[in-house]
């Protein structure tokens, strides 16, 4: 006789929540600290809105995140869930309560192509539970912008610091300041900049230290590390909220 | 005088069957004992029809497999050929009548994502003469979920495990049991994955031992040689079928 | 105060000898069925003598395989271990019985070459478990040879197939049975073969179809893959041992 | 004062004809013996048109080829150039009477899929004097098609090896025979064939001595040197044409 | 009349001290809350110990330290600096009393080949003024020695995990906890292990939220990071220190 | 209470024009005596429109250069902006009046298919301050055209070379003069040319001294590099204008 | 019972020479019209002596060489081999009378480091039966010098361009002559030149038509093609010999 | 008969020296106005000094360059030729009078371990006819140090800017002066520095504008171009020399 496939014979689990395209894990918060989050790339619209409907169902009191939505999904969230706080440019959605930020990630980016990167960043940030500072163009062909903000960065408890092309812009700020830094290469170039792989090679390669690096336009995962960075940190003199 | 292109030469050989636009081998069934296999990609869905078809007559008791199937191209065959069963997921199909199963190979997969090229294997793996065990979502991030599979995985006469970005579930399965093990990695991720470079790798550099590798998203080559290594694998205790 | 390294709170595990400096995992052949395997590479001659001594004391009824021997190493345990037995081509040890070979594996080396890859694998399977048969100097620029073979290709459980420069065999041999195919390239070439990089990549695009591959030089990985697979394997008429 | 551009300097020059936006070197064959040609990428359907009549005006006596013509301009050509002959699996007009053949070239091709490679190899040929024997599928997978055309090749003044994948073929071909032999990587594959760099690397580090190798999927380069080795080579006992 | 090279316009810096081979900044303290270090490599046994001293007797009351020493300047500086302490797993060196440890980092390597890494990686955090929690040998194809210490990850305030080969221990440690986390991938493999860049790659892409990366084999840039988010972390309960 | 995300503490900076999706830098000239550039790719035909024309009101008296302009941005600048000027080649636009040309530089392009990247080379030249000489399609598979124009290019005070596919055209020009010479690979080509990159490895590896070498299709870059050479050059004799 | 290695089972076959170490195909001759050959790298000294003695004693009255020869296997050879022809620059050997040479092929090398690979392409050919004109010194960056030589080069039967760096030779020898082309890229260069990776991709993308292309440094493999060609040829008026 | 190798028809050719290892251009000059330059990577010390004492001859009253010398050659030159300089920094030597320097290149280096790269550049450039203004240790992680030579940099007629690592140095100086600029990548590094590449990728898509870029640790090739550069320049207010 034919063997089945035996798929059926999966268990119910109460961290999972099956939705027949995905089992979402519903126990990362326990876990980890962290909220639930949904990865939108390759999700129809509809499956979109269901897992964050789900996920916001079982986590009424905390902010759930989809990050990576497409522009038909975006539309779609809007209708379906009106409570839904949309953001355009980091193509992201909230839904549910944003947590009291605690501690503060100063979210700096060398130029306009980089703000989609730095805006999934700073909600990714938001969402986790801590604060933000957005430092915008400062790229390293133009310091003065840069050393007009030296203190802003110094007063952080952690800095994302956003940057294509060749990636510069961590080393030159991480010789400025000692506040532990995330770096993330952006896509933005062309030819030899190689998808963002050079600027991923040059932040590897820094000559400042302590820098440490995300793969390649991962806003989010920039994020997630410096949120747990800042909400942990001791609270320092001067630090709002 | 010109010289003509010659390949009005091509002998008549009975192990081939000639479609004009394409030779089709009708013997590896007798020289290798596995099934008839059309590879959809580049072939227009009228090609796709014509060769199942063809397949299908000199092979009347024997499932033939179509793979990488075009939406377009799966159309043509519901259309054209009412018998076929169409796999939307695996974008396959396959004519006429399984064969009985013989062994089990268990297709393990990391993430959602991973979907097609599981059921791409564990379809293959059925045309091919032995039977499956679908375990879908186990990620390394959520070790919970594989811990809890763990005896289906050691009673399989062969795994194949999918996964995308760092392809790191192989590992984590082959220090858990001592089944053969084909391990899969998918085009899933973004950036540096470098479209499954990075999870391939991972895989060949794996610290546990006896993992082998197929292409990226090569769900059908990891499923002939499991389908071979659990067909000719001695009954176990407690095997299924 | 200041804060000490915390490592002196490694508990203590039985499934764990710590040798100071390294801890063996004296616990797999009970999670794997497979022997204990000592990696040579970059262990002192001393650290190679002590280790095998260990696993040989802990499993005196089982043959310890060590692998990527250092020359200096081979020597170091020839005087102080009489009784292991070398494998200078293979550059590995084995210490204690083999156990009675199930199944047969087919090692199948390209050219002259290949052969310490070769060895190492044909070695890895005995200790793991199954009979081996070797075949030399079959490459694909001279067919003759390989045809004259194919028999006893068909006749194995399993084959390993050991090729460097443009990789190929295994795509001709694979063509030639159904018989399930690990791959093995080697670094043997120079200039574009990048190191076994040309022969890996061959291998992974192969048109024969079910043919898994394992990492460049790493005869031990597909020994152990072949070795599961064959002594699982089913008796076939005419199978020796 | 302004400096203008100076590019009216342009001097007039026999060997060349403007067409404005396009210098054409009329003067090739003169200096190579080989035809006129149009490598018809990035050029539109006006275009490929002007540069097909000119260069025909010019040599009315033989046979100008394009390459690489998009199925657009495949179409205006059939419209404005009703003498034109066109080769839709080659993507190749000629328009012109063709030489006559001297000596001969087989073309080998590995799969269905690259026929388009193969085409484009067969009709330079044609067009550079020399004639053409086909052989078409006969993958390395398959050695009994490959074995039953030993003579045909066997009896070429040259080869034109084509194939994807693993790029295996030019071996087992390079083995059987002495005849000069032009190995063209197609980019027929997915995953790690990295658009036909696995074929390519597998060729340039073939076991088999002679074989020499040009661009991804440029059947043009290998018509090229092909035709010349041909139509130069000395007659041989039963040569056609 | 000749230009001299005007290298003799070199300003008195006070931030700076002029070794003749080396301009060394010993400002970095004030500027970062960082010690004063020397990257050993490419430096002769008597520049480090000269660079070593002039640190020293700049900043007395804090330990400065050496990485990436070479055996023989390990042993000039054992000759020079009976004050010196020498790390010969880690090739470092540290010269002046270590500060009091804040928060802990735990610093988890993979296999005893990781060990030079990792011990570079916890004697930078003791230098850099945050306690090390070690934690050694826990592969991810030996989950249980994981789970056994899953404790005392979830108690650090940061983490380093240091692994070679496909580099998946971070992506499983980064599931099984919310702390954050600094993978290093290190040059331990052969073949397509390409020194590294396999295990680099793996973590880039980790499927585990959050965690960031630095180049191969830099335990030092790791221990900085860490280090700077252990010390600046609030006291938890069950603190050591 | 929750942490706003501080953006609003931006200051406000003379040097910079804010126009809310971007801040543009309207310094530049001041601090390097090259007028403003938009970098036009990304951008929307709306945004490109505004920033020309906020940068033109606040410098009337010199053009200001858009490059990488879409289609849709062209005709949209065309409508809003009558007196811009639009070169469709380069893709670019001007806006305001052209400075006076002090010295030469020479714009030397392989192909018909280089067109694109010589011109928008040739634009920033003339935006920059310096004339302009365009010889086109001298590829060196043709040396009788480039050996006619040797003298134009020995007058020349700087040399931009264009090439793709192999890049050769550099080394033999770099062969003939002793003037500065600025090498720019294009991305036409298939295959190994790896859009590009063989062209780039070929120019750094040239033969011929004093060569240097920009990103691949970055005829901006380059003409940026030769007009500053070519502007700041000492008369010639011969010199025009 | 345990299986033992049945490496036993080789069969005699009249076409190889079994010497242990390695089995020598010594039908090579007869399949292919070419002689016998040994691939030194990787060989002892002796095994280089009596693999060469062996295949002498088969075909006295034929030259049979050896390549890629060691310093100390040059030595041994000399001491053993008294009628041995020893070529160091090419670190070759031949032993037996030459053949007498059909056609020409001229070898042209760019530069002194290109040496050792054109005097390896050039004995290869002498070996292989075709006549040799040598062309050294013409790089591309020093035009006349190649101009100066351009009728040898049309005089030619084929042509052997060996070129390290950018590997532009080829490029500008290809558009001076209709003579079939082979081109050797050499490891010659550094930084960027990828150990000749540089210059493989400029041949393979060379501009001019009908160049082929075989591996980095392998004057052996353009040796054997260039000689199949040239021996083949008919005579041409001036042909020397 | 045997065709004897033609090379003996080399004719005599008054810009050629030939050494019978090497043919010497002596030409260069009259073509380039540039100096004679010996490579010595790859040569004996005997050739070295053969060659230098050679072009010294020819042009006594101009110095000749010898770079990339080997220890042993810096020794034999220092013993056969007294009135050699030697500079063992850049390992390079001098034989003959410098020229008066003509205009300023300003070389800066990021780091210690630059400076043989940096001095390689200075020394070609003074043999090439311009003066030098050394500046070393400025890196991007220490800004200050930089910022205090900014009048120094914008003085210059060309900046060389050598850097390793991430090679950031480029974009940071470019965004402070319009001075024509050369970026050198040194292969300084670990890692995924990849002997240079990341650095090499990092200037290439510096986002100052701009940059020209030479091949890794080619410093000679930098001064060639920058030497060019300011010979060429009009004198400017306050110029040395």
């Amino acid at each position: 006789m034919d063997t089945p496939d035996r798929t059926d014979r999966r268990e119910a689990d109460p961290r999972v929540a099956d939705l027949g395209f995905a089992r979402v894990d519903v126990d990362r918060a326990a876990r980890t600290g962290d909220p639930e989050v949904v990865y939108g790339a390759g999700k129809t619209p509809d499956q979109v809105v269901t897992i964050l409907r789900t996920l916001h169902e079982r986590h009424p009191d905390r902010a759930v995140l989809a990050t990576r939505v497409s522009e038909e999904a975006l539309v779609a969230v809007a209708g379906a869930l009106p409570d839904a706080e949309i953001d355009p440019v980091a193509r992201a959605v909230t839904l549910g309560p944003l947590p009291t930020g605690r501690g503060t990630v100063a979210v700096v980016a060398a130029g306009t192509s980089d703000a989609p990167v730095a805006a999934e960043a700073a909600l990714t940030i938001r969402v986790h539970g801590a604060g933000v500072d957005r430092v915008d163009d400062v790229g390293v062909a133009g310091l003065h912008r840069l050393l007009a903000v030296q203190e802003r960065l110094a007063a952080a408890d952690c800095l994302v610091v956003v940057a294509g092309m060749e990636g510069a812009l961590p080393s030159v700020v991480g010789g400025l300041t000692g506040v532990p830094l995330v770096a993330v290469p952006t896509s933005v170039g062309y030819g030899a900049s190689l998808g963002g792989i050079a600027a991923l090679l040059g932040m590897l390669n820094s000559c400042a230290p302590g820098i440490t690096v995300v793969n390649i336009d991962n806003g989010y995962g920039a994020g997630v590390h410096a949120a747990r960075v800042a909400r942990n940190a001791a609270p320092r003199s001067g630090e709002p909220g």
